[in-house]
């Protein structure tokens, strides 16, 4: 439509002016209630929609996991993963069900009582997954399994066979171990079609196992004390070279080692998804931590996120430590209050689909700085940037998270000679304040599998966490040697000023064929913006409309 | 004030008016905005403040309790209760260290790696608790531990001990253990004075397992296969009996079993804090719960309310399961979405301070029944009201929990009847659609130790918690006999119409001296009551300007 009649176009211009009007007079009120009529903060929805990948691509990609590990295994060998066992939480209730990794990295099966067996060797089978029979009444109860078809659609394994006939499998391929095998509890047995294809299809091992030159590769710690997750494993291997039933047992976590270290695209998504759900929860904590919190609340903050948005939950227990408590590594009581004017330690990270970020901000609890925190905030920092300068050198040189951790040192320690908090760089000293690692791999666990000597390359992600901790009795319970007494006077001064102050800044790092890709950046880690966003947010979800989280 | 001019009279009137059409003008404006002004909704604050005990009660009810233990132990008995082991997640990660139930029952200690003994028949020494030693390098990573004036102070307590002595002193008391007990881990010698104390102190136990007469109470399962949480007790028992070590093993569970039957004041209160907090979370839900939302996103919900009241958390896994997922008992992947005119079961609940809720609702995802789902509701319905009938008589007449479980059996099976459902009330058919016990005792387990054939007497908290359950594939499961296809054929036309629904509504009795408190009752129950209360807290939310949580 188009007019140039002089009486509409000033009527018009009435009307745009009754409408400015009208838009001016409004507009006070609506101010800070913009959501209220019901338009999502755009705070509130920061992770993007979940990664997808088609059957095929995925099905593409287990397989080649599985011909990696088969490749690694020799002719004379055969691998058995077990799941893991349900964790008791108490009496009869146990923990939401977890799959152990390297099962789940192999066949992408969630489901209990399921066992892999690999076999380079067999004529024709060598793979087979054992797993459970339906049963109505079990199902009826824990919920729904696997048919063997869901199961042979999940996993791209062609033979799923009943998990009752594990054991007479495992005899068959060594007799001399039946007597042991058959106390491992419900079994069946196999006919004699089975039987004699068995002894047909795995001849070779079945020989190999006679003339005691087998190997069985386990995920079995050599030792009973570090028995951990896989006692079962550390037990089976037991009894097997108790009733010396010709394997040579091998443990198998090199192989994964090696193998997880450098992640696949999809497992490079399924961790920036897990670190982009963290985002969204800790921008969520940004605009609503406030003295007078507890600790507990936060944490709420957090796994309230994790949760609907479909994340595992975390990958590790929540740190979430406010004053001295930031000061304790580890800490997860979580219980305590949060007190104006000092800092929020959180080291809390989303896991999904089996892999998990790792990130940890530290932040004022009310918004702002003291000079004093500042200045322990920003040697952290500037070690982390550091770091992160060596890191993008990989392409020139060869660096490893040996030299990341060496150059974040170097940083702290300059840092603290400064602020007086030691005496001198050589020695240990700065350990005295910084005594954890800079980087660990990350992946499915959260201290992932990897040799730490291996000069980054793309496709592997590790973690970069520089931190100082002052926690207020330090000086008191270092052990009283005359050095220790030398040390602590000389430093007392700085100390004083310091102390209760501990600090952490933790980002997930990604190496790519350019250089490397922060995967947490949207998280503020650099002072001002810290501040700035903390404010932005709290002034954004002030003006929603929002009761404040505490008031809720 | 008072006064009687005309014109003032007037003039009030007027401003009365002014202020009235004022009011009117601005009337609609804020309609559904009050509470964006920043004041809290009532909903979201339903959890009263945590109950408190003074100390000096705290501490005289874990000696009360501690005296009941050794008033049950013979003259020549020794308990011993260890710490929970840590539960691993993965790895190196465990999840947050949960005390095992019957050592903080007697002594309030949630550190790991203490140990309680009490020992009856000693000249002086009858409770030592064994506590680890601080350690500054320990609790730098995982927090701080506890002093032995901490220790002292929290378990009332008079003797803490290193925990580095127990096998020594174990030892002492058991001579011929010696070798076996030097096995367990890190240990220390006691000085010659502590030996000289033990042999003087202990004299009449060392002697009766001198000769062969003593009794060792522990947590240890008379079965390898029922490990469960108490594997460490079973093979240190195993490891005693293996040495031939004096002791006569006893099991130590009949004695928790009956004191924790019975609840004190005290801790009925933390169940009545646990079921409010989690009646907090069940009107959250009622008002976020739509159509299209994700299973998950309800836990969230959930887990959220339980973290930031201050609860352990759950005292077992939620379970959440919209549409045929209601009808599988223990459901809790809860992953899939939500469809219009289904059903959704919530069986959740908050734990605090080691005692547990049990609380399940059953409600339409768009907050109306169907007609079907309905018919279903108020069977279920009705056997908790006619169990609640009977429970009330146990002051009159013996009243068990077996006969509260027969009672529902009893209506749920005449509603079965009237529905089509079944054919008869003989036999088992009712048990096709009720498969699980009416009842079980609630405290620090969820199901909670207690003999089910004691008369209900005051302080005795139990669920009630009938339901109706029917997969839409439970009569293609059903085994194939000729009496199931019987059944099948029979009640086919009415299992047509009522398939996938599954209902459950639980709540958390407690008995009193005139009767008994339904700890869970602020949660809507009656099928109008959950309709109405969905409907009013959905407009509140709304009315509120908040977002809608599946908007966020």
């Amino acid at each position: 439509m188009h007019t140039n009649s002089l009486r509409f176009r000033f009527g018009a211009a009435y009307f745009a002016l009754a409408l400015l009007f009208l838009l001016l007079a409004l507009w006070p009120l609506p101010t800070g209630k913009v959501a209220a009529t019901g338009a999502p903060l755009e705070l509130w929805r920061i992770t993007p929609r979940a990664p997808v990948i088609s059957e095929r691509d995925r099905l593409a990609e287990l397989q080649t996991r599985r011909q990696e590990v088969l490749k690694r295994l020799g002719n004379n060998a055969v691998l058995v993963l077990f799941s893991t066992e349900p964790r008791v939480y108490a009496f009869d209730v146990d923990y939401h069900y977890r799959q152990e990794n390297n099962l789940y990295y192999l066949t992408g099966i969630k489901q209990e009582g399921a066992t892999l067996v690999l076999i380079p060797g067999a004529k024709k089978t060598r793979e087979i997954l054992f797993m459970p029979e339906r049963d109505a009444w079990r199902e009826t109860w824990n919920g729904l399994m696997l048919s063997q078809e869901q199961a042979r659609a999940r996993s791209g394994i062609q033979e799923i066979w009943d998990s009752k006939l594990l054991n007479a499998f495992l005899a068959t391929l060594a007799p001399r171990a039946e007597q042991t095998l058959a106390k491992r509890g419900a079994a069946a047995k196999p006919n004699e079609a089975q039987t004699a294809q068995w002894q047909e299809d795995f001849q070779p091992l079945i020989d190999a196992v006679k003339a005691d030159q087998a190997e069985l590769y386990l995920l079995a710690p050599a030792q009973g004390r570090d028995l951990r997750e896989y006692r079962r494993e550390f037990e089976f291997a037991e009894s097997l070279k108790a009733a010396a039933a010709g394997f040579k047992i091998k443990q198998a976590f090199p192989i994964f080692a090696e193998l997880r270290l450098r992640k696949s695209a999809w497992e490079t998504q399924l961790v920036q998804h897990a670190a982009d759900i963290t985002a969204e929860a800790f921008h969520r904590v940004f605009a609503a931590v406030a003295p007078a919190m507890y600790e507990y609340e936060i944490q709420a903050e957090f796994e309230y996120t994790f949760r609907r948005r479909g994340a595992d939950s975390w990958g590790y227990p929540c740190i979430v430590g406010g004053g001295p408590n930031a000061a304790i590594l580890h800490y997860n009581t979580n219980q305590e209050r949060l007190d104006d004017n000092t800092l929020l330690l959180m080291d809390c990270a989303a896991e999904f689909d089996h892999y998990t970020a790792d990130i940890t901000r530290t932040i004022p609890i009310n918004g702002k700085f003291s000079k004093e925190q500042a200045d322990i905030y920003r040697v952290v920092y500037e070690a982390q940037e550091e770091c992160f300068k060596l890191i993008a050198k990989h392409r020139e040189q060869k660096v490893t998270v040996a030299m990341v951790n060496a150059r974040a040192r170097e940083v702290v320690a300059d840092g603290l000679l400064r602020l007086g908090l030691i005496t001198s760089k050589n020695g240990d000293e700065a350990r005295t304040w910084f005594m954890h690692g800079t980087s660990h791999w990350l992946g499915m666990n959260v201290h992932d599998v990897g040799d730490y000597n291996t000069p980054l390359a793309p496709g592997m992600i590790f973690t970069v966490e520089p931190g100082i901790y002052l926690r207020p009795d330090a000086l008191e319970v270092m052990p009283k040697t005359s050095q220790n007494e030398k040390f602590a006077a000389a430093i007392r001064a700085a100390f004083e000023k310091y102390k209760g102050i501990g600090v952490r800044i933790e980002d997930d790092i990604l190496i790519t064929p350019d250089g490397y890709r922060n995967m947490s950046q949207s998280i503020p880690r650099k002072l001002e913006e810290v501040e700035t966003t903390m404010a932005k947010l709290k002034r954004e979800l002030k003006q929603s409309g929002w009761p404040s989280v505490a008031a809720r």
